[in-house]
């Protein structure tokens, strides 16, 4: 067999803005990061890499807990790590689904063995903690899954009610953060949040590829006594912590470069501060939420619902959505995204995440889309 | 909580020259890859290069096998998406263990619920096809894994007359080629592998984070008709297929900078050509053995089943090995690994894989050894 002569062109990508559920743009000190030289996976230069991100990761989730570190691989498979690690097969788990993402978690954990129940809510609304007290009323579970930033939807679930009720029943909590970590609070240690997970290419402004997980000790517990092994041996937290904290064993390769681009990113969260991040991002989103108005392109979730990080406009009637999203990617190399599941052809996803989140970029997006629209 | 102030340094690691079992030394011209602009990983543009990477992945492993793609993780990922897509729980699987990575795919499989039988061979030796199929007739299985280039052991094991064997009792057979894909002959088509996985970061010479699976038809077929879902949803081939061919529905989010790395990796071997590559890396493997003997330091494989991407020569008694390797990488920023396992304290365990598989890389190692011994 020979090369194929069609596929060895050069690479050649364009400058997109990114403007979607993610990845978003990457800053140019994060690039330069990616570059530094790949060492091995046990160099002790890459040791004291690893201790930094570990640090910067605890940071970031505003945690003192010991098990926190990146997954290698993308925010879904930091999803899997969570529901794999903490629940056993025949585990009763309650995930609260207004959204795609919460489907995703209810898959997930019934394909490894769970009895899974589930609490709905339309797409865009969100829980209170009496709903989830009376689920766990009729049927008592050992873990509650929720998420915190809905990518499909745009809505923000207040996350306190949602331990307390947990924690009344004596459940674990486990939060998908994929959406809003780095740039709306999440406040891991004040929440009660036992188990929490985000991507790297969202809010952070990485490139996907290294997921952060952080478990209080009371998830660490339920781990450490499960009555069979982990399912996944790559995701296996038990092992993951023996290669991440001392004695620093072999388990796998961790991708190197990914981890120099996220440790960068998370320098970038730290000299800008939490407060200043979560503020600029806050900032951004009013701007466009002013502007989509004007477009007659109101957020389909309520105001006091409503993700900083991600917007999901109600589209007018009469357009081509699709049309339009491609020649907005296509003529001004900006993306945003359509409605996923049931908000499809409803609404659209723009995301301003991480580096996107400058008013720079909603000023151009709302121009390009007058001009399309 | 405020931002660790310990961990803020600039990122600043070593320029090494990677001699070890991987990750091996990155060219220059998959750095430059690495920094393309982030895409959304359903830009049409990143598109074009998932369907390049799939059809030089086809070169790359010599089989037109339509279900060609890379997992989102490193090869202890690929190795998991091998054992969980094809294995079901309650299947009987044998696995040929004479090293590290046989004994993981024997962990992997049990832990999805697998009826684990093994047959063993000193680390260092390889199977005989005889072997296999006389542990077949004692028990039959639906799926065979063995090793093709053990890490651990530098030894390389004869693929066909294991795939006869296996195929003789109507069993699939899955191949971990994560040391030798892109150093040294993997013929998927030729040879009759139904499952053959691999890594990156080896003779590929790309960073770790994307891994290159194929699955002849016979396999797809087993995966078709599966009773049971693939337990992990992060690595189930039928929704990935989705992703990476057509309709590309959305599944996870690709690692796209890593893909980026990938797609220049699979580029600059097929520039190359598989056989020169295989030639150079040969080439280098010699000038090694060579040398190795002149210092008194065997490899532990014999000859004739020698692995040419990885060597395991055997140490000299009273030596430090450990702190000649520290010396080695501190002093002269070269880097070998001990040995693993049975062979820990036994051999070092040297790789000319991919980039770093030269006659100067050598020359110099053998310097270094010189004058550290």
């Amino acid at each position: 067999m020979t090369p194929p002569e069609d596929a060895l062109h050069t690479l050649d990508v364009p400058q997109r803005l990114l403007l979607g559920p993610g990845p978003s743009t990457v800053p140019p000190r994060v690039y330069r990061a990616m570059i530094a030289p790949v060492v091995g996976h046990l160099d002790p230069a890459f040791v004291a890499v690893m201790d930094s991100i570990q640090a910067l990761l605890r940071y970031l989730f505003q945690t003192e807990n010991a098990l926190t570190l990146p997954i290698s691989g993308t925010g879904s498979a930091a999803m899997e790590a969570a529901v794999v690690n903490v629940v056993e097969p025949g585990d009763d788990v309650l995930v609260c689904i207004n959204g795609y993402f919460g489907q995703r978690i209810a898959a997930m954990a019934r394909r490894y063995g769970a009895n899974v129940q589930t609490i709905e809510r339309p797409w865009g609304e969100v829980f209170t903690g009496d709903e989830v007290a009376a689920a766990l009323e009729r049927r008592p579970a050992k873990v509650v899954a929720v998420v915190h930033g809905e990518t499909s939807t745009g809505a923000a679930q207040p996350i306190p009610p949602i331990a307390k009720a947990a924690h009344d029943f004596g459940a674990l909590l486990l939060v998908d953060a994929v959406a809003s970590l780095g740039g709306v609070p999440v406040l891991v240690d004040e929440w009660g949040i036992d188990v929490c997970y985000s991507g790297s290419q969202k809010c952070l402004s990485c490139p996907p590829g290294a997921s952060p997980i952080t478990l209080r000790p009371r998830a660490v517990q339920k781990l450490e006594q499960r009555q069979t092994p982990v399912t996944s041996w790559y995701l296996d937290l038990l092992l993951l912590r023996e290669y991440w904290g001392a004695p620093h064993k072999y388990h796998h390769t961790a991708p190197i470069s990914t981890m120099y681009a996220l440790y960068e990113g998370l320098r970038l969260v730290a000299e800008e501060g939490l407060e200043a991040r979560w503020a600029r991002h806050e900032d951004a989103a009013r701007l466009l939420w002013q502007g989509l108005a004007e477009l007659g392109m109101p957020p389909h979730v309520a105001e006091e619902h409503r993700l900083v990080s991600l917007t999901t406009p109600r589209l007018p009637g009469g357009i081509d959505e699709a049309a339009v999203r491609r020649r907005l990617l296509l003529e001004y190399n900006v993306e945003i995204a359509g409605g996923l599941g049931e908000l499809a052809g409803k609404v659209w996803r723009i995301g301003l995440m991480g580096y996107s989140a400058r008013r720079e970029n909603v000023l151009l997006l709302l121009a390009a889309l007058r001009a399309l629209l």
